[in-house]
């Protein structure tokens, strides 16, 4: 029969299972950051390469494909050793949810080779091509949504967040990147597009006020250092430039070719954030799990000095019923092991305090995604279409996607219901 | 290297392993259900025998601690049965919690013989054997807490949360059956007693209130049932009379005894309710379990019919890059996968939702808890300390403790910090 002790220590191990797991999937989600943004990168050149009816990044975009290649590989590695080891050891709670969103992006990935050939061939349109990419890099984002949103130790979640953060609004630079060199090429900006112009840029600036509230002061200097002022002047140039176009003005190219320019810089300027907060994702997981198993360790040892069922004397002491003689050395030791559960215990409680406050950023994203679900129910409408609906009303009311969200979600029960269709 | 369908299946074993681990949890929590009945009937008994110096329940209190011992023996194999289980298979995410609850509660049953050694021979008084049995019945009821907190299935989690709440708020039924005895046998109330007792009353309602919330009509009717008009009547005309006895009043042995015995009545019945509740919860487990080896085989069969690495050709179709030619038959089930796969994450996503809401019923007794972390943290005080402190303050300003609890909270920041006090 196991005593106190050995619970003890049995929850202590099951922490340390969880940061192992927890340092697997902070690994993973570096390497997707360098696919996400290999992706990025290659939809860009695809982009201008179609665009420019294959005569523009001909050349560039083969070693392109082949690092993207390469950092799948690394990507797949990582999915098929988190799965053998999550069936070998204890696994976090949300293990289904990750695999889930994991089995969702694969069949993206396997389908990328048809659609570079396609691209090679000119048999797409630029923004068909954008849209693809798009895609695979939701689908490769909302594995680190998971993660962060799994992961069960504060500060660790913590980073994921601020990772997400950056990723999420990395990508919404980069769909601002394709819009902008689209409307600046056609030399003309309506209302709509300027509206759309003006969410990206609002959406990009949203998820990196969450990636700076948790983030400490070193990414954050690195992160201003990272945007130097002489780019982010000429970003703002353009863009002022781009949502004031009017019809009487020509295509300007030579204008467009210097937004896509400028906003790469910037782009590939962010990767060393994206470097250094995986960087110190790893740290820290080694860090925390170094700590864990030391601890275990002065557990262990402590067990082997007690005799079986100790700690048990005391139990009903503060309940008024000690004795009066004076505490033995053994049941000091007892003592110490009650004081070490009651230690255990309110610090497994402050952490999952703390957890339940930084996944609360997250938050905004699943209310989104719950009101997508709504409507793809009620309106029999595919992701993309609800996502685009959501989109649109936001645009329409100028209001914050999030907003518009949750007015929906208030209203879900006067939806109409899904017409009932005859099985066929 | 594995595909999108290999992870889809993988989501899905997860999803079993926490439901084998939920079934476990769930076995252990009915145990827990019967072991905490018997000590709540020891705990009664004990206290008369002291009363009584030992007159009376003298020939039936070794046939309850016999009756305990078994019931404690099931819940330490189920115990070390959950720990070795967890240990070889996937676990939840909150095994650490768990089974630092079960290190607190150890020690507690450790200590159980020496206990009943100094009641037998008198050297307690009725009112440290009280708070000894309840001090280890809330150890016991907080492994309940943790159970419901950390079920991953939403329909499960609300059987344990009705389950929880019912167990204490029979706990609270038994603290004011023993709290009324003694108010009456003194024959006299002052003007604090009247608002402990009252308090008393106000938990168990709130406790039953959200176990009434979270359970089906047929175990709503079998609690109502069990609730006898006739007992009922009696508890409430006892109630008036003990919180307005004067000191003119003489002491009502008998008053006492009825007391006793009817609330005996009221909550010997409840344990139909309890065992009703355990029940459901077992065959809510085996259904859900069933039917989700049911899918993942259908799962399997599928991946059998399939090529590898398929599901890859239509996803990007919907972003507007598909081919004109009719999908032919390979493609009809490629797209199945990938509809499949967009299920299972969508029905993941709903369950995650909905367990939020779920638990959102516990937060009051986290609240509750943080408070007492803070003051413990702050004031120095032993967890008894603090719970009896933000009692006494409830009690005095008439509110609810998770009113207090929350204040405290709010009011964190201008709490005295802990003096700082030398090494020794």
């Amino acid at each position: 029969m196991k005593s106190g002790l050995h619970f003890l220590i049995a929850a202590r191990q099951c922490e340390i299972d969880e940061l192992d797991q927890l340092a697997r999937t902070s690994e993973l989600v570096g390497v997707i950051g360098r696919l996400v943004h290999g992706l990025q990168r290659e939809r860009g050149m695809s982009n201008v390469f179609l665009a420019s009816r294959g005569s523009r990044f001909a050349d560039q975009r083969d070693p392109q494909i082949a690092e993207c290649l390469a950092l799948e590989q690394e990507v797949r590695n990582g999915f098929d050793q988190l799965e053998t080891e999550t069936r070998q050891r204890a696994s976090a709670g949300n293990s289904a949810r990750l695999f889930s969103r994991i089995a969702w992006v694969l069949p993206g990935l396997d389908a990328l080779p048809a659609l570079r050939r396609r691209i090679g061939v000119l048999e797409l349109g630029p923004a068909q091509s954008t849209a693809a990419f798009a895609k695979l890099i939701v689908g490769l984002l909302a594995v680190v949504f998971e993660a962060a949103d799994g992961a069960t130790d504060p500060e660790i979640s913590r980073l994921l967040v601020a990772m997400f953060n950056f990723m999420q609004g990395k990508e919404f630079a980069g769909q601002e990147r394709a819009f902008g060199a689209a409307t600046l090429a056609l030399g003309r900006s309506n209302e709509a597009q300027r509206v759309q112009w003006l969410h990206l840029i609002e959406s990009q600036e949203r998820c990196f006020h969450v990636f700076t509230d948790f983030s400490s002061e070193d990414v954050l200097a690195l992160w201003r250092e990272s945007e130097s002022s002489a780019t982010m002047a000429e970003l703002e140039r353009l863009r002022r430039v781009g949502t004031t176009l009017t019809a009487a003005d020509a295509p300007y190219s030579q204008l467009s070719q210097n937004w896509f320019d400028c906003c790469t810089r910037r782009i590939d300027a962010m990767r060393t954030v994206e470097d250094r907060l995986a960087a110190d994702l790893r740290a820290l997981c080694g860090r925390k799990t170094a700590q864990a198993r030391t601890e275990l360790e002065a557990y262990r040892q402590l067990l082997g000095t007690l005799a079986p069922q100790s700690g048990g004397a005391m139990f009903f002491d503060d309940a008024g019923t000690q004795a009066v003689a004076p505490a033995p050395y053994g049941r000091v030791l007892e003592r110490s092991v009650l004081d070490m559960v009651q230690e255990q215990s309110q610090r497994l409680q402050a952490m999952s305090d703390e957890l339940e406050t930084v996944r609360a950023s997250l938050n905004e994203r699943k209310v989104v995604e719950r009101a997508k679900g709504l409507l793809m129910a009620h309106r029999r409408l595919s992701e993309d279409e609800a996502h685009k609906m959501l989109r649109q009303t936001a645009m329409n009311q100028k209001r914050r996607l999030v907003d518009v969200a949750e007015s929906m979600l208030a209203m879900a029960d006067y939806l109409p219901l899904p017409d009932a269709r005859p099985p066929r």
